[in-house]
């Protein structure tokens, strides 16, 4: 049974990986599972027929048989659980890398998302200067923490693992926002998870999302 | 083998069951297992003995033998899957609860933090009364999603669950903030939970925290 994915129509990042289908068509070339999916615009994401999806009104989800499923977090664990290669068999260090997919949505990449929203929303505001030191600021407090633990690991804990995919992904949305730079580890970090085939296959499949739309 | 907690030593929210431990009392309480709990000062959790614990230098934490856990979300998905109750045994139901766990913490609680660190950061700054409404917006947007999706129903998705446990746990630090006034639905949802013999026993145990606390 091939799973189904949705992604944007019209990628708000222009096909640079940055949103979270991403992390999931990542998942799935890790594990080699062929997926299909099926591109929604900004209006059909609060139409009820993916809002049944995706209560929310965002991307991605996962259909595969009677399975719906959202959230990249649980979509990922989901492929996960179900191939082998991105948890470890050990019960601990499964626990651990679990941790880590939940460190990464919840811990790291709000204070990303912040900035994010910021740059979006209020860069119109009068405030907007003076409190984009203040996101940031808290950004880097998550970042200095992940980079202290990170260390000169390859990965956070042992083999990669979900946690890492997690991780990356949700660190490759700093592209562009010049949060990485002092930190040569965590941007070694995101090379590593990069220079995989399966994140290349990944990052080719939602590019050519943007390119084909372009042309369109 | 009786697990160990880290909770706050002096909780922010003075004994009212905010902080992130009362997820994992809470589910600890559901399934029947005992726990001890550590303590651990501001000042302790920003210190290497923690920190090798959670890399972030947070409350709570999971100690059980051999393995040491952080992020609520993660502990509570490890308690859920070892003792039955909080994960439904149909496959695909246990994929959606663990859907709205993710949900929880990725989509719903971001936008009610951003409003306590308003509040706690930001309170004395010029744009603080202009901005707050902007930010009760966004939170609403996601309370809109999630009212819109519960309508009359008890839980989430059929049986109470592990998901269940986190979404209500993070609607519960809304308390105060006065964002559930204008969906009954959220507050019978939340309302329910705290109706839970097991929610009481954790929420009696946090508080008794705060209470010695105040007599010591």
């Amino acid at each position: 049974m091939t799973p189904t994915i949705t992604a944007f129509r019209q990628s708000p990042d222009q096909g640079r990986g940055q949103a979270r289908d991403m992390r999931v068509r990542w998942a799935l070339e890790e594990v080699n599972q062929p997926y299909d999916v099926r591109l929604v615009s900004f209006r059909e994401m609060k139409e009820p027929p993916h809002l049944s999806i995706q209560p929310f009104g965002q991307i991605p989800t996962y259909e595969e048989g009677g399975l719906q499923l959202f959230e990249s977090g649980a979509i990922v664990l989901h492929i996960a659980e179900r191939h082998p290669g991105l948890l470890p068999r050990d019960l601990a260090a499964r626990a651990r890398a679990i941790a880590w997919m939940f460190a990464a949505v919840n811990t790291v990449e709000p204070t990303l998302v912040e900035i994010e929203a910021a740059r979006l929303l209020e860069q119109d505001k009068s405030w907007y200067a003076q409190r984009l030191p203040l996101l940031e600021e808290r950004a880097r407090r998550r970042l200095d923490s992940l980079a202290r633990r990170l260390g000169d690991s390859e990965w956070l804990d042992g083999s990669f693992s979900a946690g890492d995919l997690m991780m990356i992904g949700v660190l490759f949305r700093t592209r562009g926002l010049g949060l990485l730079e002092i930190y040569p580890n965590l941007r070694a970090y995101v090379s590593h998870g990069e220079n995989r085939p399966a994140f290349g296959r990944a990052f080719a499949a939602q590019r050519a999302v943007f390119m084909a739309n372009q042309q369109g």
